[in-house]
């Protein structure tokens, strides 16, 4: 359905600012980004960013939006991940089948060429300009250079809020009443760190693995730039025994370091300067509801429904946000109103879903992985999935190789949780963990526990 | 221990404001209260409010403030709930032992008078005077007439947030990173009706009951005054069948009344009036973490953990906070720091668990009232805990005649939830749940079951 060319403002400039605004351009809408921080492609990166896992859902909206090709030259494929366990050698898991991976892409890298793409598409990006105010009803945006000085006034149609996040757009929504919105925030941190090249350019680890170095409540992660570095991670508690509160000096730093990842601490470059020069980034879960002010204001991504990093779906579900935005947009027209409508009650169920996938794999991180109880059930899943493929596919590769929902991707992986709790009562379980009693007991209980009993 | 005399802002002149100035000038320091709204003694009622219902939380902190006679004469005892159920004569439930009682107040009668109490206290009080701003780390407050106009400085040595479910001093401390925050609104509104007093001053109801028409998921209430008139609140779903949307005219608001509670229709005053020059207001479970900023600045009251009022505790809990943050302030003296991090330790879990408490009893009343299980079951615990007093003391009398922490009350609920659900299995109930098989079932479960298994 052909649609009436709108004014419309994007606040955030970030991934899913920018996507959206190639989106709409696309769509023949006049687009403007604002964003208060002044344009990535002139500054430095900030030294907290995680490296993104592309994955699916992002190549989806990518594909849709024509700019499939353009960012795969930016991105390595990650078919495994590599587990450099203490005192044992690296071991690797395939994260799927032969060609499945997710994909490593710095986040600056990303971000500098999609506004580039925006732009050549015709988006209008206004930089380093604050908007400090939203009038829902009217759809416009106040900005200027504090929040107490001279304000410049702006009137759209629509306004989308991918300001991340900490959202401007979403905090003005906030003080309506029945609002409903919440931020949990872990007690465990993060801190770049980064491990460079070899002399000749190339990768000091393996380039297709994603590194992990698991400790408990700790861990340190590594993923491939295309400059042969590696973009490195380490999440640790803020407090407690083992903890960045514990490290206050360079010597703490080193000390701390070659105890628990000895093997990779000499790749590190500049690890006492970058530890305490990068900042300590907190985690946060954002839910809130609704997403959309009538036809005139939307949420998108982050300030939608920020998530914790552990399933590498942040950028993936806002990337997802507007592959159904906007296909609710062609198949509704110019009616915005059932388009805000109906998008936010498709998306709002997944993102909630995505949200406590993510939440558990950090649980799961932190407590379970040296649990023998659930390295067991772990081995026992692994072993049936390759025996019935079609009957036991894992939430990750729901979650990361699929487009089906989020919300069915935990409702299916709550099912095979309740089979493996019936399972692990087996007695004796150590020693035919791979008998044929076993795999047969899973295949009685899946004919026996219908699929809503996920739910 | 004596403490030195401090200055100290109380933002708010609210209930825990007013108390907390009261508090504070007793222990010598100098209180300046600030409230964006005019004083309320010199302007009309909102037509928003609820009754209150002191019970014996809020009685202990009056008592310790030295004002409990004062605001007993504000008060009528309520000794019983007085059902008014569909074609059925009213019946009654007795609260508790024959002296308790919970105590009716008019919200803006009391606040009036605490005000007037705490400016005798030597409190002073800047009314119309909005605080848009504070600094955490300096205890400084900025305030005037628009967020964006001029603003005035104030420093001082501690500020409270007692400003309420919307507080500004908590919405600044929610800026920061790791500030755990969340607010849930239920789909259940309420409106504000007045049921006037007979020609000669008397009340038309029993004046000593808390009167209840209940109607599954909506219900009507009404709480006396001391002129003779009884405050009345719907509560009401905002959308679906039965519902505020669905009532638009002075012609539905009538035939609503007629249909669902034509007994009480005749003695509502200005039905149709009031109903649509009075609000709509809406109901929030608000809850968060941190509650202090090093001793710089504390939340108290509802700033800190508003809750639905269907526990009627929701001023109770925040006279408690007054009750245990002044008796930290007495046990360490002027070491603050010790004394707002002990506060907010010792009260969070205590507010999470009559926020619960509060909740539960929404849900109770909206869906479980019309089920012949549920009572069945609040039967037979009502003859067991006549038998055996001292064995079963029901959730609502702790929480309403005691003052041990909410915590346990809703431990202690838990555990008798989980007796109870053992002894529904029983075959044949209905026809013999006040037999000795019963009792002894539960005696029996009593002993089983560990008390801390009700966590």
């Amino acid at each position: 359905m052909s649609q009436k060319p709108k004014q419309v403002a994007i606040v955030g400039s970030g991934l899913v600012g920018s996507l959206l605004a190639i989106f709409l351009r696309k769509a023949g809408h006049a687009v403007t980004v604002f964003d208060r921080r002044p344009d990535i492609r002139t500054v430095e990166f900030s030294g907290r960013s995680i490296n993104l896992a592309m994955s699916n859902r992002g190549w989806k909206a990518l594909r849709q939006a024509g700019i499939e090709e353009e960012v795969r030259k930016l991105a390595i494929p990650l078919y495994q991940r590599a587990m450099h366990v203490s005192d044992e050698p690296v071991y690797y898991q395939k994260y799927g089948k032969e060609e499945e991976a997710i994909w490593s892409i710095s986040r600056g890298v990303l971000n500098r060429r999609m506004i580039d793409l925006a732009e050549a598409a015709g988006a209008s990006f206004r930089f380093s300009e604050k908007v400090w105010d939203v009038d829902l009803p009217t759809a416009r945006l106040f900005t200027g250079e504090t929040e107490k000085g001279e304000w410049e006034e702006y009137a759209f149609d629509h306004v989308f809020g991918c300001d991340g996040a900490f959202s401007r757009v979403r905090h003005k929504m906030q003080r309506r009443s029945r609002f409903d919105y919440s931020q949990d925030f872990i007690d465990v941190g993060y801190k770049e760190l980064t491990i460079p090249p070899n002399a000749d350019g190339s990768h000091k680890l393996d380039k297709h693995s994603f590194h992990i170095w698991p400790r408990g409540r700790f861990m340190f992660i590594a993923m491939p730039n295309l400059d042969g570095s590696f973009t490195c991670t380490l999440f640790l508690p803020f407090e407690g025994e083992v903890s960045f509160e514990k490290i206050q000096t360079r010597d703490d730093a080193r000390d701390f370091f070659r105890k628990y990842f000895p093997t990779v601490t000499p790749d590190i470059e500049n690890l006492t300067g970058d530890f305490f020069r990068n900042p300590t980034s907190a985690l946060v879960t954002i839910r809130c509801y609704p997403w959309t002010y009538w036809d005139k204001v939307a949420l998108v991504g982050d300030s939608a429904h920020a998530i914790v990093p552990f399933y590498g779906q942040g950028m993936n579900a806002g990337f997802e946000d507007i592959t159904v935005l906007t296909g609710l947009m062609q198949q509704h027209g110019g009616d915005w109103e059932r388009v805000f409508s109906e998008y936010q009650a498709r998306r709002k169920p997944n993102a909630d879903a995505i949200a406590e996938l993510s939440y558990r794999n950090f649980v799961e991180m932190s407590s379970r992985t040296a649990d023998p109880e659930f390295l067991l059930q772990k081995k026992i899943e692994r072993h049936f999935a390759n025996a019935y493929p079609d009957k036991w596919i894992p939430a990750y590769s729901r979650v990361t190789f699929s487009d089906r929902p989020y919300a069915e991707a935990l409702a299916m992986g709550d099912r095979q949780e309740a089979i493996m709790r019936e399972v692990m009562q087996m007695p004796d379980l150590e020693n035919r963990w791979d008998s044929p009693e076993v795999t047969n007991r899973i295949l009685e209980l899946l004919d026996q526990q219908p699929v809503a009993a996920g739910k």
